[in-house]
Formats: structure tokens, C-alpha cells, sequence
């Protein structure tokens, strides 16, 4: 824990650093990697913070707040690169934290959950209720592609329409996974997080106080950061000799969801896998059933019209890697080579998103 | 009990409205509906009328009887507008037969059992069986378009040979699965099926004439009603303002199927989740793989050819369909929020249709 | 046995035929015929020559033996089609070995192992492990065609490229399969092939110097009559009336896994399971994970270059037989059914083929 703590207040520096590459015009390509830096151990207080107010207030509440917050940072980065016009990142961040939740976090989960335990379960009736939300969630993003292949091409104001109407239903889901999770099912849920708060929080009350305001001030900050992360983000990435549609779904997510990444592969190393894949399926299902809508009802609002026509190939690898996600996570058994199996997709996936071909829009 | 038969009274009062409304030309919209409205007690009857008779004749015959006239309904509309040449209105009421059952019905089954029963369960070796011959079927209806996309394009008669090839397969599975149900692994689908006959049948030996008169009465009045049904679909939905894809895919199966969906949600509220799934499931398993092929080839011996070919959106629900009503039943458990999974793909995919811009030759 | 033996012995007689028939010019179909008879008796001795050695060696190296020779017979033929430049048939008889280990031999297995046991069972997770990396095969498969079909097209070196790159991915997780297979999760793997050893080996230690021999000299063999087979096949093929599409996929895979056939039926008919399981889908993850990488990087060394951008259709059917597949083993239960419905897809996959119009390039 305090060579974790370490590191994330060494990372803070980053925070003056960036500010003085943006202002003193240090090239974009500096700018990029110090904000995405920057914004790692912001994500890991605000993480840390809604947690210990999520204690204060209670199971149910909190249940919610570390929900809604819970990505809060994509959400964020998403935000700005949306009221930018950048319509392309934004929905390839949504399919890559998708991505990478279901493939990079739940793989090395598993992996190094496995190395260190032969067999390793979980509630089976949890993974498949996350299993099929995720599967309404691909047929969501699948229909307006679907519905422009098999036509003479449609409209974009029916587009628009169509995607607020499949937000209003996706964001209605989630709220009843919530119910289901907390209220009438809780029952499922209580083992792994039991386990967890009885162990990790120890201490005192938090200070309620300090706590929220931690809160506010890295939202801020993240949201200060990911201005200059997007602002750079097209012309450093060419100077990588990168696409925006590989940086959009490899590189970004990896940024937004590190701090994701550390819980779930701790905790699996600790053998709670409940925790673990409610922290990888979770996080996915937030983006695909709450953040995507979310946006999508924003970009309305802020007069950035977003859909959820998708990119083709990034609703490939979104339903390949839900495809393999649940049938790997559905029987409630995990053991190191499923994990291997789910970093081969990942690995197979970032290559084609390496390889594939710019596009105009997007590139 | 009561009410429902009281309800089914009063709609056969729309028989004689849409006689008149036809004749007197009142318009095609009230044709429409009117003729809707009464095929819903003529179904019901049927449905009765073949559980009587199967009683007196015994459970193999009579089940063989169940599972050829259960949707009776389904196919009479459909050999009538295969009939009148219109062949997308067909296929369209196929798909939307086979969306319907496993999203709606079997949704809001799931939903509104689990609602009184925390978790309900039954079968997995059955839903499993079930669930891959709607793979099967999935896999055989996908090849057409598959060839056709995948080649310089295949002429009509190859299409036609390919289509008669594979009904005939189908209905021989559809054969076996009868086999396997009724015969080989019949222990696995007495559960649901005593139970239900002990509690609902309490009476003396039915009548067998006055039931096949009942049965024959029936048959022919659904088909008188049908035409209409079918002659005024085109006006009439122009007129409402609907694609003809929305209403064959959506409208036609809500009545067609308004009999099974009674008789699944009541038996899954009474905690009967095999008889529940064996309806819903079957249901779709007898469109696909009994009252397709049948349609195609009687489409050859009437002269009006229908091939498998089917609009290739159609074809992306019915596939989204599959896979996720598969993944929900094949644990052999259910509770609300899975039904509200289905319910919530099925609000999706109707969305989809609604906004589905028309296409020439379906609309 | 003995039957089997003199079956074996007889159809030796081939290999004189095939050679008289080449040189004599009997004509291509009869070439085509005799040499694909001459394999059939030289694939058995192969697979029975590497289970001896595999004994003498002990069953760590032996597995691997097992597992690299296994598909020798494919793999040998592959090579020499594609030293003959005829990509298309190496990828079509690659796809046919997966889609036909998949649907027609465990079909097979399933259904005749089930009309004598009303259920089977088999280890669910060593299923749903295999099923996992047929997954990651497919979804490796896939990504060209993906990549081809949302972008404006893709260079040929990139695709040779992003083909290398994927396919050592692919062997090295078939490397970690063996890993887990034979050390690390053996157990799991212990029941089918224990009872087989003990049942089927009862004789002395055989003569590994005889049986290196026998491998050497079948595989000479093998390759020269494969030689034979590759160069009659396009003529051979259009004498019969058939594209090469439907001779790569559906006839050749016939002749390469006689052998697994053979095997996988008789273990299934003796109530081992978990054995005949394994020689079916192990025989498709070796020749997806291992087989056709191996293919894509000779390829390259041979100057012959061969892609992972298969023909489209070819990929439908793939991906349509690895759900079916999955769907249908992943509880670790098997009935007749079950069988047929496998059985059924491939005759479904096979009209399809067969209607399947003649395409440049690859007839």
C-alpha cells in the first residue's frame, strides 16, 4: 500500500509538469504523456474518495455513488472530447475501456489470480446477469450499423432519434441492475464486498468533510487534464505514427482505467474473484449501459449531436471480446489459462487496431 | 378463468364487425384491426380444442397433435398471404414470431414469476436442447444471405434448390426433437407437463366430437379472417403510418401469438417454468424449424415460391434474439431482472424496426 | 481391431494403384481418387506409430509428440498444396478440418455414443476451456476479413505482417494449452485418457526403433501421395462436377481425418467422453492454434505467402460451427440429440457449399 501511495504522489508532479508543456508550448506529444500521467493518481483518489464517503453514508447510497463515480474520469475525458467535436474519440474510448476491461483487467485477474490459486470461483449467477447485460448492451451498439447496411443508408436525424430512445431504455436497465444488485438480490453480491470492507477499512470513520473535498478538487483537476490530454491528442499521435482510432481504443483506456486495473488484479491475487470481476464486468457495464447513454443525451444538450453509430471494426472487437468474456467468466470458475486466453484476444485485437488501415474521420 | 373466457366471448363479436366492415367498406384500417381482433378468441379455441382432443387420444399422439397445431394460427395467416404473393409479409411474420416468443413472451414471463419468486428454475438439459436447435435454425436461415453476400450474387433457382434442401432437414430435426421430447428423454419434460394436467384438466373425458367441430369450426373461420387480414395489411399500415417491416415483424406476431403468451406468463406466475419455457421456447422452435420449412415448401406445390432468403435485418434481430435468450435460459434459472433483459432487447429491437428506413419490395 | 487391420492393410493396395495411375495417365479424377484412398491406411499408421513412441518417451514428451503429430496428415498436405501455390485450397481444407472435426465428428460421436447411453458426461471445464480457445481462433480468423471490410481495403504486406504477428500468437497459447493440459491442470484431463491406456495398451513395450521407422516411411509417403492428390485436384474436381470451394472444405477434410473419425466414434461408443472429445475439438485447436500458423510462417519461408484472410463464406461457417460446438459440449453433457443437431448443421454448411457459386480465384 505505501509504495502504491508512493507512487501516486510522485506522479502528482506531472500535474505542474504538464501545465508548464502546455503554456511553454514543449511540443504536443509532451503535453499528451504527462497529462495521461497526471491523470492516473488523480483517478486513484477520486476512487479512493468516493469510497470512504460511500462508507459515511451508507450500503445503499454508497452502492450508488461508487456506481455513478465509478468512472467517473472516462466519463470526464469522454465529456471534454465530446464538447471539442470529437465525436470518433469519444465513442472510441467507449469501445476501448469496454475492450479493455473485459479483455486486459479480467485477463490479468485471472492470470495472476491463477498462478497463485489452481481454481478459482466466483457466483456464477452474477457473471451471467453481467454477462447478459453486456449482451443487450453489444445489440444496442449494433443496431444503427445494422440499420444502415440493410437499407438505402439512414438519415442522421433519425439516427439521433433512434440513439436517445436505446439510451432512455439503457440507462432504465442499469438503474435496474443497481436494484438488483443492492435491493432484491444483494444476497449474491454480499460475499465478495463483505470480505473486502472487513479487511481493507480497518480504520476510523472517514472525515466526511475532507473526503468530499478530494472529490471536488481531482474532478477538477481530471477534468483540467483531460482538456489538455484531448487538445494534444491528434497531433501526438501522429507524431507517434500512431491512428487516433488505435491511441482512442488502446492507449486512452489504459489511461482511464488504471486505477480499474490495480484494484481488480490485487484483489484476485487475494483470491476474491467476486470482487475482482465485479470491479472488470462492472466497469464495463458502466460505460456500455450508463456512460454511453449518458453521453449520448449530453451531446443532445451541449448541441454536440453524439449517436451510437459505431465505428464497424470497433463493434467487432466489442462483441468478440464480449463473446469470449462470458462465455469465460459463465460457469463461476476462472484458472490462469482463461486469463492467458483473454490477453491473447487482447493482444490479437490491439494488433488489428494497430494494423488497420486510416480512415478518413477518424484519422 | 372466468373473465378470460367472458373477454374471448366478447371479441367474437369482431367477426361479424369485420364481415361488415369489409363488405360495407368502412376502410381498410378497421378491416384491419377488427379482423385482428377476432382471430384472438379463434386461436384460443383452437388451442383448447387440440388440448381436448390430445387428452382423449393419448399423450404421444396427442402430443404430436399439440406441437403440429399449436401454431396453427401462425401458419394459416401465413399460407394465406403466401397465397396472395406478398412472401416479405410472410418471412416478416416468421421472424417476428420467433422475436416475439423468446423476447416478449418469454421475457415477460421471467419477469413478472420472478417478481413473486426470487429465483425460479427448471430444466437446463431441456433449454439447452431448445437453444440449439434455434442455432441450428439461426445457422440455416443466415446461409442465403451468407452466399449471397459472399459470392457475385446466386441465382433464384439455386436459392430455391438450397432452400427445399435444408426444409427438408429442418423438419426432419423438428421430427426428432419430437422424439427426443416425447419418447427417448421424455423424464425430462414430465415435470411441468404433469403437473399442469393434474391441476387444470380436473374434468371428465371431453367430448371428442364436439371438439373437432370446435377445432374445424375454428380452422376455417381464422382463415376466412386472416384474408382480410392479410387483403387490408398494406392500406392499413400505410395509413397508420408504419413500414410494412415494423408491422410484420412486430404488429402481425402479437396477435398471432397472444394465446401462448396468455398461457406462459400465467403458468410461469404459478412457479411452472418448464411448461412456461416449453411454450415460449417451443413456440419459436415450431416457427422455425416446422412452419418455415413448411411454408417454403408449399410455396413450390402452390406455385408461389419462398425461399429462406430474409431480410438481412431481420435476420441481425433474429440472431441478437437467439443468442440472448439462449444465454439467459441455458443455466436452468430465472429471475426479474432477466426477464427485464428480454424485455428490454425486445423495446430495442422495436425501436429499430420503427426507425428502420423503408426499403423497396418490403414497404 | 482385426477388421480394422485388414481394412487398412487392403486399402495399401492404393498406393501401387495411385502411383500406375499417375504415370500411366489413367486420368486426374482417378488419381485424385486412388492417392485420397492411399492416405487414409498411412494417416492410421502415423497416429498409431506416435502413440507407441509416446509410450516408450513417457507421457510428458509423448503428449507432445501426440499433440504436434497429431495432425500430421493435414498438415503435410497443406504443405505441399501450398508449395504448389494454391493458397486457396490450404485455407478451405483448414477451415474444413475445423468445421468437420467440430459438427461431423463429434456429431457422430455424440449420436452414436448416445443411442447407447441415454447421457453422457465428460470434464465441463476441459470443454469449455477447449471451446475458449476455438474462440480466440475464430476471432484471430476473423480480424482481415473485419479489417478488409471497414476500411477503404488493406495492402497485402500489411496483412502478411498483422498474419505473422497473430499467428505467433496463436502458437504460443498452444503452447500454454499443452502446458495446462500435461502439467499444470492434468488432472483434469486424467480420467479419459487413463482408462484408454490401461484398456487398449495391454501389450509388452513396443519397439520404438519399428515404430520411428513406420513414421518415417508413412510420412514419405503421405507426402508423395499428397503430391499426387494436390496436383489432380482442380481437374479431378470440375470432372465431378464440383467447385474447389466444396472439395476443400468438405471433401479433402473427409480424407485427412478419417483416422480422428475412426477413433473419436469407437471411444464415444465405449462411454469415454472426455477421450473422444478430445481427439475431435483437440484435433480443431491443433489445427487452428498450431496448424495454420504454422502454415502462415512456412509460407513466408517458403516464399509462398499465405494470409489469415480467408474467404468469407469459409469464416461464416467456421464461426457458425464453433457456436453450435461450444453451445452444445460446454455443460459436460452430451445426448443423441445433441448429435444430430451437430450432424444436421454440417449437412446444412455442406448444401451450402455445395449451391455455393463458383467464385474467381478459388475455382
Amino acid at each position: 500500500m505505501s509504495t502504491k501511495n508512493i507512487i501516486l504522489f510522485a506522479l502528482l508532479l506531472f500535474i505542474p509538469i504538464s501545465v508548464a508543456a502546455h503554456f511553454l508550448e514543449w511540443g504536443e506529444l509532451i503535453v499528451f504523456i504527462t497529462a495521461g500521467l497526471a491523470i492516473l493518481p488523480l483517478a486513484a483518489w477520486m476512487g479512493t474518495a468516493t469510497e470512504e464517503i460511500a462508507v459515511v453514508v451508507g450500503p445503499s447510497l454508497g452502492g450508488l455513488l461508487n456506481a455513478t463515480f465509478g468512472n467517473a474520469t472516462e466519463l470526464i475525458i469522454a465529456l471534454v472530447a465530446l464538447n471539442a467535436g470529437l465525436i470518433d474519440v469519444v465513442k472510441a474510448s467507449i469501445t476501448g475501456s469496454i475492450i479493455s476491461n473485459l479483455l486486459l483487467v479480467m485477463g490479468f485477474s485471472m492470470l495472476l489470480g491463477g498462478l497463485r490459486y489452481k481454481e478459482q470461483t466466483f457466483q456464477p449467477i452474477v457473471a451471467r446477469v453481467n454477462a447478459d447485460s453486456m449482451n443487450l448492451a453489444v445489440i444496442a451498439m449494433l443496431m444503427p450499423t445494422a440499420m444502415n447496411y440493410t437499407s438505402q443508408g439512414i438519415n442522421e436525424q433519425t439516427l439521433q432519434n433512434f440513439s436517445i430512445a436505446v439510451a432512455v431504455v439503457l440507462i432504465l436497465v442499469y438503474a435496474l441492475t443497481l436494484l438488483f444488485s443492492m435491493k432484491t438480490h444483494s444476497y449474491l453480491y454480499d460475499v465478495g464486498v463483505a470480505e473486502t470492507e472487513e479487511e481493507e477499512i480497518p480504520h476510523a470513520k472517514p472525515n466526511m468533510m475532507l473526503w468530499i473535498g478530494v472529490l471536488l478538487v481531482c474532478t477538477l483537476l481530471v477534468a483540467f487534464e483531460s482538456e489538455m490530454l484531448v487538445d494534444s491528442l491528434e497531433v501526438a499521435t501522429s507524431q507517434l505514427g500512431l491512428t487516433a482510432l488505435f491511441t482512442g481504443v488502446i492507449l486512452v483506456p489504459i489511461v482511464g482505467n488504471a486505477a480499474e486495473h490495480a484494484t481488480a488484479v490485487t484483489v484476485a491475487m487475494k483470491n476474491k474473484m467476486d470482487l475482482s470481476l465485479s470491479v472488470a464486468v462492472g466497469s464495463s457495464m458502466q460505460i456500455a449501459l450508463f456512460v454511453a447513454p449518458v453521453l449520448v443525451i449530453a451531446g443532445r444538450i451541449m448541441g454536440k449531436p453524439m449517436d451510437l453509430d459505431f465505428q464497424p471494426f470497433e463493434l467487432v472487437a466489442v462483441v468478440a471480446s464480449v463473446l469470449i468474456a462470458n462465455s469465460i467468466s459463465s460457469d463461476g470458475k476462472s484458472n490462469w489459462l482463461e486469463g492467458t486466453l483473454l490477453l491473447a484476444t487482447y493482444t490479437v485485437l490491439g494488433f488489428a487496431f494497430y494494423f488497420h488501415p486510416v480512415i478518413e474521420g477518424i484519422g
